[in-house]
């Protein structure tokens, strides 16, 4: 079987053979985002050659879209000519986010070849709080004035477009308030085009300020299907907007944020092949350590019912069962309120009906898993596997730890999340590996407890 | 303290006193998104009166936007003729989706009261597969000639731009082949209107199939910051296209979906408090009874060790750590896995690299993991606690135990999902509950057999 030619191969033979014409009619036919993925993955020699070649909007397109390290590493293989070349090719936003993620020595270089006017503009975005919708915002978008006619507005339109990440909606200010929002759509269908901007803009509009906070923003943003949600700073002044791409992003990050944290650990901004192992053992093992030290306390628990366990054996047997079930059960309600708070479904004011359904849904789910852990127990562990140290007694007292397990874990697993979002912490850090240890120790009690009163 | 008055309540109250002209000129100042969740707090009664006092464009609108059991409720009280004009008003694509989720008599009536035209382009939505671009694009789109000069062009979009969801990225077609894509933006700053659409147009068009799965063509989307991609069928002819803001729910939609399996349970296409208990406990028992049932593996396992346990019972107290930290490594590695599939940073090929690399991540995490439960073991349990019956053998089969479940734990925790993904099934289902029950069962084979081979 013959190995497929990648387009690296074909390039770095290419640049082997200096066929530079070819090479680029061959980038021109790419859309940036995959030459930058190509980039990433020739070596680093090819990588600056290949880059060079690039018309100079695509070449800024393509650099935004690769990774902080092979920034850093064509950035040092650049003249300070391409360095400004490069820089101010670029949107504001997006060059705040470069000097956010260099170093400070590549920073400083950066920032000397800006121009003046640029570099304000990415010092302004870098002054706002790091979870903010100002540092997310970008400073360009089409501002308009109210007593614009349309036509007048689609000039202003065609003479600024070619520098704005969106045209697509336009800001009606005056004195950098922010009056009204019209969109293009508004413009182009307009039927008479002496008509003032003021009387066919939207006035009731959506906005956010620069501190809201940035998942919120974008959630906004998602929930209205806006191309652009504008932001005003304390005064009710417009500052920026942040479009729809920067707010899918946050949002997506935040849910991958959750879903770490969900699963015990931290996650990067990297792509995983481009995480190393050092890395993710970084990420991970502070919550294999918490973890394990915090089953000291089920450890103790068990320690203290060694007696129990030594006389009935068979007690033993039941232990991962009973903790398996409580940490899923207590994961269940923890992940389903946690995706309900990061989605805006839910407040702390809906605590009792949260906790009511929960329990209404614990019950539930208490109820079956009893009555099928009985039938498993007598049917499967008793009958079929002979087990004969096991019987109703003991089933029964499985049985009710079980379902007390259940319902607590529930409870738990739906009230702490709330209570984390309340006292402003992340909620995610409520969920699963923090409520097993919590479920675990709870569901060994109960079931000691039970089977105290029952076998002895 | 005084409790805060709902705009609900104040709605009520004014239906109540019948200031209907009052209410209108409060629901004029309100995003549709807005009404409609306004419209779904209040009783049903004063749903439908509130609904009909909503100016027509503005009443699909919000209607699109609320939950199926609630549109369900306001059709039944329509007329014929206000469902026509509902619907009517509707893009086809949203039109689609209503078709699908209501009941077979609610669609009877819906369809019969459709124009021909319209009916027509929603069942062609309706063929296609469930998970297909197909099923999520809408039909309405602006279409350009390649001879039509600028000019033309935007009177074009003047005359269209009304009945269509996006207008901002037009295709360019041909006997309905796709040539290539121009933006309005393009349009509106070119500087001769007289330039013909085919010199200006984008001709390296990226595009998806109606039968390219939903989450890959919203993810393409994502990844190139498209407003819309366009879809074209077998034959390469242009047939729609996929909007951003559908893209984005796909996006979250599955990954709530993950989240859900993840954490062992279904999820619903419902806000949670609109989901009922007895949902709730639909979505959950499922994995719960499974969970269970495969913990008789686990229970099994101690039971045939139940004579090591009776003899140096203090062995059983270190169960819960060493099952918590490999259920807790083997979905560290298997959720990682998981996220990046379906980001598209890694496929199948890469087994070998992934698998290098999380044994890399599960060596450091062992050597860790284990030093420190060794001086956890020694310093706190023995020491502190001074419980004699543990000393250092024991917590070098401990130890010795915990640092292979965690090298198992993260090769079958990055190893199934990928598997499982080449075999077309959804890698989530790989995810925590299922590497749980596998990485226990080997965690306590492993555990015993250290504790035969080192302690008797």
């Amino acid at each position: 079987m013959q190995e497929k030619i990648t387009i690296e191969q074909t390039l770095s033979k290419l640049i082997e053979e200096k066929k530079y014409p070819t090479i680029k009619d061959i980038l021109v036919t790419m859309n940036p985002m995959d030459i930058a993925s190509v980039l990433q993955n020739t070596d680093s020699a090819d990588m600056t050659k290949l880059f060079r070649l690039l018309p100079k909007e695509t070449a800024a397109e393509c650099f935004v879209e690769m990774e902080p390290d092979y920034q850093e590493e064509l950035i040092s293989c650049f003249s300070d000519k391409e360095l400004t070349e490069v820089i101010n090719e670029l949107y504001v936003d997006d060059a705040a986010d470069l000097v956010e993620e260099m170093p400070a020595n590549v920073v400083k270089r950066i920032l000397s070849n800006t121009k003046e006017g640029f570099r304000k503009e990415i010092n302004e975005i870098l002054k706002y709080p790091e979870n903010s919708a100002g540092s997310i915002m970008t400073t360009e978008y089409v501002s308009l004035r109210p007593d614009m006619t349309i036509k007048e507005a689609l000039e202003r339109i065609k003479k600024t477009a070619i520098d704005k990440e969106t045209i697509y909606t336009c800001y009606v200010t005056e004195k950098r308030m922010l009056l009204g929002v019209v969109t293009v759509k508004d413009l182009i269908i307009a039927k008479d085009d002496e008509e003032k901007i003021k009387n066919i803009m939207e006035t009731n509009v959506i906005c956010a300020t620069t501190l809201t906070d940035r998942e919120e923003t974008s959630q906004m943003l998602r929930k209205y299907g806006f191309l652009a949600l504008p932001i005003v700073d304390g005064d009710n002044r417009m500052v920026g907007i942040v479009t729809f791409d920067d707010a899918m992003d946050v949002i997506i990050d935040e849910v991958s944020e959750d879903i770490g944290i969900i699963s015990g650990m931290s996650t990067s901004e990297k792509s995983y092949l481009h995480t190393s192992a050092f890395e993710l053992f970084l990420h991970r093992i502070p919550w294999l350590l918490l973890l394990m030290v915090s089953a000291t306390f089920t450890g103790l628990i068990i320690s203290s019912f060694e007696d129990a366990l030594t006389k009935v054996a068979v007690l033993t047997a039941f232990i991962p069962m009973l903790m398996d079930t409580g940490g899923n059960s207590g994961s269940q309600a923890s992940v389903t309120i946690i995706r309900a708070l990061s989605l805006g479904e839910i407040k702390f004011s809906d605590l009792p009906r949260v906790i009511f359904k929960e329990f209404s849904a614990s019950i539930l789910c208490a109820a079956a898993i009893s009555v099928a852990c009985f039938a498993k127990i007598m049917l499967i562990d008793h009958l079929l596997l002979g087990n004969d140290s096991i019987n109703v007694i003991v089933a029964l007292c499985v049985c009710a730890s079980m379902a007390l397990t259940v319902i607590v874990a529930k409870f738990i697993g739906c009230a702490l999340p709330m209570i984390a979002k309340k006292l402003k912490f992340d909620p995610a850090v409520m969920a699963s590996p923090f409520i097993t240890t919590i479920v675990d120790a709870i569901s060994l009690l109960v079931y000691f407890a039970f089977a105290n009163a029952i076998l002895f």
